[in-house]
Parts: C-alpha cells; sequence; structure tokens
C-alpha cells in the first residue's frame, strides 16, 4: 500500500487508490476492536494532540480511542472558542503546540480553511476532523466503509444524500468522495438548504423525497444543522419532516435492501424516523461508529509511516 | 473466586459471598497501590470509558486511576446535563460509544435507575458510579473494606448511619450491603430527612444522636445533600450542627475504639468537627479514599474476567 | 548527579549545582523528544496527578505530555476555582488525592503559598507549576536551559527582564536563577509596574527601554497580567506599546547577537512586535516551549529518584 500524503485535510486531494488504501487497512481494525484485547503498538512513542474548536464529543472519542488502541500517547486540548478569536492565535496556540513535537495534530475548527492554514505552518501530520462547511473527510471515508460492508462494492450505487446540503460539510466531503468512486448521487432537499449551481458537478438535484428515493442503494440523512443557519428560510421541524424525514413510507420507494445512514447525533423525528433508525433490518447508524474508529485508525496509521515517495499534500 | 455478574448496578443484586469475593480481591489491590511502580496489565488492551452525568472529580478520578493503573485504556467523556434532557438521548449517546466496543463503561446520573436502563442496552459490563438516590454500589464496598481492615470483621457490628438519610444512595447502599452481612444498623437523623417506612427494613431509627450513638462500632456521616432537598424542612447549617454534627462530646457516647467514617467532600462544622474529622486514632476518611481506588480494580477485574457460569445480571 | 528535594516549589531552594543538574538531564530528553518514537519507562507504573487551579493550556499540556512521554500514568484533575473558595478545602482535595497515592502532583494555583502549603500536607513529590506572584521554577529553568543553549553558558551574561515585573512570578523565579548563576541583571518597566525596593537585590533597574537594553545578551519580555492588576496605574495598550513594546528599533540598541524570549501566551502589538516574535534569527520563543517538555521530564525523574542523601526540602 502506497499512501503519499502527509496530512489528510480532505477527500479532494485523494486518489481513488488512496481512499481504497485506507478502507483496505482500516478492516483489519474493524477485526482488532471487535477483539476483547484491542490494543497495538503501531503508535507506540508517538504523541497525538486532539484540538476541538468546537465541542464533539462523538468524533473526539473516535479519534481518542483510536490513537490510545494504537499506542500513542493522546492529548485533548480544550479550547474554548473564546480564547481564539484571531486567525493569530490559532496559529500561535498552533505553533506552541507544534513546539512540544507532536506526530499528529487532529484539529476541528468552526471556519472552512483553518485547518488547512494550520497545516501550512506545523511540522506534523494534520487530521482534519471537521471544518467550517468545507471538509469532514473522516466521516466521508467512514460511510463509505459502512457502504462498501453493506453492499459488497462502492461503486456504480445509487445514493441519496438528503436534507441540509448546504450548511454540510459531511455532504461535501461525501459528494467529492462518492463522486471520485464513480457513483451515481441524488441531493434530496429544500431548494433554501441546496447550494447554487450544484447541478453543474454531475448530480440529480430533487426536492421532492418521494421522487428522488425511487431505486437508491443507499439513502443518506444529515443532520439539521440549526446552529449553521445564517438567515434565510428556517422550516418548522413539523414541516420539515413530513416532506423531508425518512420514514418507513418514504423508504419503500427505494430499492428493497436500501441501507439507511446518518452521521449521527440524530433529531429523532425530525430527519429520520426514531423506529426505522432503530431497525437494524435497514439502519446501518451503529456501523457507521463502529467503522469510525477503524477508519481513523488506519488514516494515522498511514500518515505516521515514513513516506515512501517525495511527493506530499 | 466466582463472580457471575456481567454488570456492577447495585449492592441489592450481590450475595454475600460476592461482596468477600471484591473484598478479597481489593486487599491485593491495597498492596500494590502502596507500592512505587503500581502498574498491572489486567485490563491491558480493554477499553474504560468513564460517562459522568453529574461531576464528581473524586470518584472520577478514582475510577480514572483504578482503570490506569490496570492498564486500561481510559477515556473521560464530560457529558454535560444540558445535551441531555431526554432519556432517548441518554440512550442514544451509551448506544454511540457501545458501537465504539468499550470494555467497560463507568456511569454516573442523577436519575435513579438509568444506569440499569443504559445496561440493557449496551453489549459491555457497566458500572454504577451513583445513580440519583438508587445505589452508588463500590462506595458500600470501600467502605466495607474500611470497616473489615479497622474491626477485623464485617459481621456483627453496630453501626450507625447518620444525617440525610432521605436523599443518600451512599446510606441505601451501605444498608443494602450491611444488612447482608448481618450487622446491626441505626439511622440516626433528623424525621424529615428519613425515608418513610424505613423502620420496616429491621434497621432501629433515631432523631437524638445521644442516644443512637451509644456503644457502636462504627460512625458513619453522611454528607448534606443539599441540593437534593426538594422543598420540604431544611435546617440551619448552626442548628443542624448542634444536633447532628459530629464531635468529640457525642462519639463520647460510641465504644472507645469507635471509627469515624464520612463518604466526602465533607462540609466540615456542619455534618462534622474539623479537628475530629483529622484524627487519624479515630477518622478512617483518608483510608476510605484509599480503599475507593483498590474496591474500583477489584470490582473492574472481576468484571471482565470471562464468566464461569451461564448466569448474569 | 545528585538532586537531594523531594519537591520543586521554587528556585529558591536551588543550589547553582541543582540547577545545572537538570539542565543537564534536560538536554537528553530534548534528544528524546525529537526522536519519532519519544516514550521512555522512566516513570513507568508511577502516578502523576496535574491540578491546575488556574487554566493555562500551554504549561498543563507541557506537564502531561512530560509525564505520559515517560510512562506515568498521568491525571488531570479540573479544579474549578469556584469550588476552592476556602484554604481548608484546598487542603481537603489535596489530602483526598493523596490518598489515592500519586506519586507526583503538579500544582498551580492562584495563591502564593499555596502549593508550598500543599506540600508539607501530603506525602509525594510536589511540583510548582506557579503560585500567585511568587514562584514559576519550570519556566525558569526552561529559560535557562534556552539561553544556555542559545548562548554557550548561563553565567557573565547581561540580561533584560521587561514589562510587569512587580505582578510577575516568571520574573521573580528568572531574577532567583539568574542571579544565583552571577548574571548581570536589568529589570526595565514602568515605575509602577515595579516592586518596590527592588533595587536592593543588586539588579538594574530601568524605566526607559532604550536605556536599559544596551548591551545586553539576553531580552527577556513578560506578559502584560492585566488580569492581575488591582488597581493602580493601568497604561494604555497603545502607550505601553510604544514606551515598553519590543521592536526591531529598540532591538538594535542590544547587542547583535542578542536574543528574544517570551513565556507565552503574547499580546502581540502589546509587549511584542509580531514580526519579531517570528524572527528565527532573534526570537526563541518556540525554543522555549520545546525545552519546557524537557525541563519538566528532568525534574520529574529527579524527583522520583530514591533520594541518595537523607536531606530533602
Amino acid at each position: 500500500m502506497t499512501f503519499a500524503h502527509r496530512h489528510l485535510l480532505g477527500i479532494e486531494q485523494l486518489s481513488p487508490q488512496d481512499i481504497t488504501t485506507i478502507l483496505d487497512l482500516a478492516e483489519t481494525y474493524v477485526d482488532l476492536n471487535r477483539q476483547s484485547a484491542k490494543h497495538c503498538d503501531v503508535l507506540s512513542g508517538l504523541t497525538q494532540i486532539n484540538m476541538f474548536f468546537e465541542n464533539s464529543t462523538r468524533t473526539q472519542a473516535s479519534f481518542e480511542l483510536a490513537g490510545k488502541r494504537l499506542g500513542a500517547d493522546v492529548m485533548n486540548m480544550a479550547m474554548q472558542a473564546s480564547s481564539i478569536k484571531k486567525g493569530e492565535t490559532l496559529i500561535d496556540t498552533a505553533m506552541t503546540l507544534n513546539a512540544m513535537h507532536p506526530d499528529l495534530l487532529v484539529v476541528r475548527h468552526p471556519h472552512s480553511g483553518a485547518v488547512d492554514l494550520l497545516a501550512q505552518k506545523v511540522n506534523c501530520a494534520v487530521l482534519n476532523a471537521g471544518d467550517g462547511r468545507h471538509e469532514h473527510p473522516t466521516q466521508a471515508l467512514l460511510d463509505a466503509l459502512t457502504i462498501r460492508r453493506a453492499k459488497g462494492r462502492l461503486h456504480r450505487l445509487s445514493i441519496a444524500i438528503c436534507g441540509d446540503i448546504a450548511h454540510s460539510r459531511v455532504a461535501r466531503s461525501n459528494l467529492l468522495l462518492l463522486g471520485k468512486m464513480e457513483n451515481r448521487i441524488r441531493l434530496i432537499g429544500p431548494p433554501t438548504l441546496m447550494p447554487s449551481g450544484i447541478g453543474e458537478f454531475g448530480v440529480e438535484v430533487y426536492d421532492d423525497m418521494r421522487k428522488g428515493l425511487r431505486d437508491v442503494d443507499v439513502v443518506m440523512m444529515l443532520r439539521l444543522q440549526k446552529e449553521r443557519m445564517d438567515g434565510g428560510f428556517i422550516p418548522s421541524e413539523r414541516e420539515y419532516y413530513h416532506r423531508y424525514g425518512l420514514d418507513a413510507e418514504k423508504l419503500a420507494l427505494a430499492k428493497p435492501d436500501a441501507i439507511v445512514m446518518h452521521p449521527g447525533p440524530m433529531n429523532r423525528g425530525v430527519e429520520i424516523d426514531g423506529t426505522l433508525a432503530d431497525d437494524i433490518n435497514r439502519s446501518v447508524i451503529q456501523e457507521q461508529v463502529e467503522m469510525g474508529v477503524a477508519v481513523r485508525m488506519a488514516a494515522m496509521e498511514l500518515l505516521t509511516r515514513p513516506l515512501t515517495t517525495g511527493a506530499a499534500v
């Protein structure tokens, strides 16, 4: 396996081969994590620092467990948004941590591009754990692994991404990854939550769930990012659920074996019916979380291996 | 030693033999913790997650150190009460962590029964670190170990539990444990802080410290749980100390070698005289803390051993 | 190397030989930290607890990484100032943690002398990570190591400490250390931020940067501790920068190879010009951070070694 990247900043920089390399390695960590003793020495003696400028219980936990199971020394930094008002201060903070010789920096930041900027300044590998509306690459990778395991392949699938597309870095990273792997993508959501000009990207756009879900293999729901809606049309939760929430009746229009996904945390009764979310015959939501730890372990292993080529991004 | 439980949810489910098994194993950890290098590999490769929905510096620290000294990968989750408004969300959070394959979940929650509910949903061992007014089993076990070491036995002792009985999960778990081990228990406190109908449980109830403490072997003080008093009679601190606070004069009514206990943190001058609390000839309060780490190490070891029988609670 | 101290409470208690012992050992950790696998077993099986009663992202991170790289079990305690209103409670908290058998307590506290008090009560080694306006010994040690590496020696240097001297434990510990090593020290700052009677300590005092910086080898800037100024003259930031902020023009008065230091976090444009702070030909600010981890590793190793003499402070 070759993987000639120094950082994991986004899906945009990855080739289909890179994606396959990460997913194949992640499979071995799925197996490890299901064992009783789930610990190895791949990152032994290395230092991982988690810098979360936005709270995220589940993503931070996933990265923390991934690092600890790989044997790294893991440190969490609680970066209060209040102390980080200026871009300058972000860089000063990063440079300070950089001087302590970490090997891996895992960074979440509310501003798009902040993680790329930081990666240019430090000497170590940087993993983007979500930056603004830009990218969330490990989420797209864990979704890809979940799909590949459920469907037996990651290409020529018909996949619907539903909901608040405009504010979602999850949607953006998934769109990039699933496109690179040659799938057929439909975006479904209210026009006010759809990025302008998205139709040019070779995707089909729907504002009617019943039309958009017809015959798809995968239904990927998004969290309604209320906190990111600045002005514009905010639908009522009841109205939103009626038109865009996934329930058994709408799902019946997809293929009989279509799987249901959600990045969590769910707003039950808003984006998705609670019973459907818990239906282990259709929902792979818990498996997405499981794949998350494995994908992050794989990405961290690949980023800390000595580079075999001179190229690096 | 046999111990056929999957979870440690409360003293209620334990037999006297179970209690003895935990305490005997804990003794070995008391010795380990007093050494310079106090680390072993009993939980090596296993993952422990501490989910504290109530703040508790000392109990969380005790569980964290216990897990780290056993070689586990330990992760603390700061669960803000604010994000956990619905029971549904508690379960979603637990299921998300469960999908990351922890081996041990240590849970504190403000609602009685919340930890039992959670234990039914997850695949791993759950330890109750205190739920509402219900149970706090490791506190009762550490108290038991402290008593056994000070008195040379854990049966046929006369033990007074004093103070805010009604709001105390510590009192409830101790009552269950000390009862199972065939001790004579007295409850002392103002009638307004005494659960109704408690006299039926085979305990003696007093509202006069001077009568209740007469000839007891153990005086177990409780923290005044002001935050749990919802309405009802709240005594002034001065009045409370005068009538129910432990001082040298009241203690003189107990046996000459009676020991003084408190689960901490103490309100000095409210429940207990500060000088008495620090008197190493009478007070075993620091030893209780020490026993806490050892008892938790023992419980975690027993819960992660392969079950030898089919039975599990 | 002999080092017969039980605690590291301040520079005041250290001899020149002690200081050299710490710095020499720290050099080996500078090398270790620059390697890929930066982990050893010097503190394996030992327990380190970080008790920070004041927030300090960088200092706590430095101690945490130091301990983890030495193989210790490290636990961070978030000590909210709110729960620590009485000195009594500080001691109760410390005694509780002490009963859990830590080997090292790293303590930061807003009150001068609080760490010394705590050290008298516990059984383990205590490291002062900053107490009020009193001492911050590891900061002075990391500054000393940075100077020694940049200048090739740590004696007979002319060193200017600039800014808010009166409120700074960093200044106080540096003054003690650099004095013990027989350097010539100048203090530069507005008279209102200069401790009274400081001239008696054998230092030169200036209120004019242009005079004070003339021909110095080292320019040590201090953070403007606005939060510590209780009443008195608070200069405007613009006025302060004009008179006491370090810029290229003022620095030109120092020796041509003079180095620029700052303990961080910097107020760019207040104490120091941002461009100058980033000038790797003059500024050693990032190296100070790097030396911090190494110096703390050395101090922790020395404090946990069995004492070779009976003497201990």
